[in-house]
């Protein structure tokens, strides 16, 4: 009898990618993987979801299934129809490009460990500051399956899940425990002309300002400082101290 | 010299909604208004971008513009490519269809909101619980009105916006600041077939379950309640009590 855990892997670079490729490498170390992700790449997708058409599903391989869906509906389908089980872990990742401070609103790789969350799978989602398609990824092997290891073992507590980020480098200072920075991404869009019916055309870049630099608890500063990043999120955004605040108000 | 404010509309529905021509209406009560809203239905959005190729913006008159991006992207768009300088306000609806407890995290009302609340500018995302395309959005205009002149009067604390669901009723029973339910979206898709080259074809459908149904400062108790839901959300997601507990166990 097989008493391995199950670990579901996916990401928002697609199925190919070798972020991917490498974490489940590491995962397979310490468990049964299946890989369900993007067909292709899903860079900027958040939590997005795909109400207003159907989703295909093409199984590549014994363990690994490529999805025409965001990295949500990957989870969501690998849950109702390609696991013959809930998973003991979700991991996304690792993203080519850092999920840090703001940016982590936008990302397919975190929006797809919120989803986990969501349906009580503990989840880790994991992204590296580089942009480069061919890194070396052996430097964040060991914390990686660390972390992994850990949640697998000890869980996380109800509605939360950790988004790791890596600083491109060739040796980890360590890691540091931290919350999200407040950034702005600001001078975001390219003109490109007009279209044949006279649209005018415009192509998103952006610059990021990390607001805080100087804060020390904060996963923008462990990673300038070539430390991995490891922020405990929760699904509840509620401000909740300002709810009394405002029924005060009234 | 127009000393009136602006204010800055979009939603997820498309701008030709029901629902943002209501809220449209409403707010030229109180400010100029500029339209800057997705050119068809982009439900399920979240925070989602566009960064894999370009988006295109059409003047449809005045003050309205459709653009071909996410709502986040028509937010980011306005901000630099349309307004003249930064609105005093960003509304966001009035969705069809709720985005109470967890379904705000797919929500592109919502998640237009959040770029709002990123850039500094307080910002309302409102939805309706309802399928109709065609609605009485009528008691909902005081409520509506009220909170979009305390927040162009009072503004809101560094890095919230509110999300506001109203349900489905000729007579609102007052409301009730609180904040998300927990919830649970089960059951999510039907078989389609299979396509030419063998995929599976699945749609995605769903049945949502609230987690806590007695919980009376929720959400979802009060549009159950026949009340509006008036959230406070914040853009750090950071569970900031886990992570001394994380320090303390490594």
């Amino acid at each position: 009898m097989n008493t391995k855990k199950t670990i579901l892997i996916t990401n928002d670079d697609g199925y190919l990618a070798q972020g991917i490729q490498f974490l489940t490498q590491v995962m397979q170390n310490i468990a049964n993987v299946v890989v369900v992700a993007p067909d292709s790449a899903r860079s900027g997708a958040g939590c997005s979801i795909t109400p207003t058409h159907p989703v295909t599903i093409k199984q590549i391989s014994d363990n690994i299934y490529a999805c025409s869906g965001t990295p949500v509906d990957c989870i969501k389908i690998a849950l109702e129809k390609i696991l013959p089980c809930k998973p003991d872990l979700v991991v996304s990742g690792i993203n080519h490009g850092d999920n840090a401070s703001i940016s982590m609103h936008y990302s397919g790789t975190v929006g797809a460990v919120l989803e986990a969350c969501m349906k009580g799978i503990p989840a880790i989602a994991y992204s590296l500051r580089t942009l480069k398609k061919n890194c070396d990824f052996s430097p964040y092997a060991e914390i990686t399956e660390k972390w992994a290891k850990k949640v697998l073992n000890e869980g996380l507590p109800q509605d939360t899940c950790l988004n790791i980020n890596f600083p491109e480098t060739n040796k980890l200072y360590g890691e540091n425990i931290c919350r999200t920075a407040r950034g702005l991404w600001h001078t975001e869009w390219i003109d490109a002309g007009k279209d044949e019916e006279g649209k005018n055309i415009y192509t998103l870049t952006g610059t990021f300002c990390n607001l805080e630099p100087d804060a020390t608890d904060t996963d923008y500063w462990a990673i300038d400082h070539n430390m991995a990043a490891i922020t405990p999120l929760k699904l509840d955004m509620t401000n909740h101290a300002l709810i009394n605040k405002l029924k005060q108000a009234k």
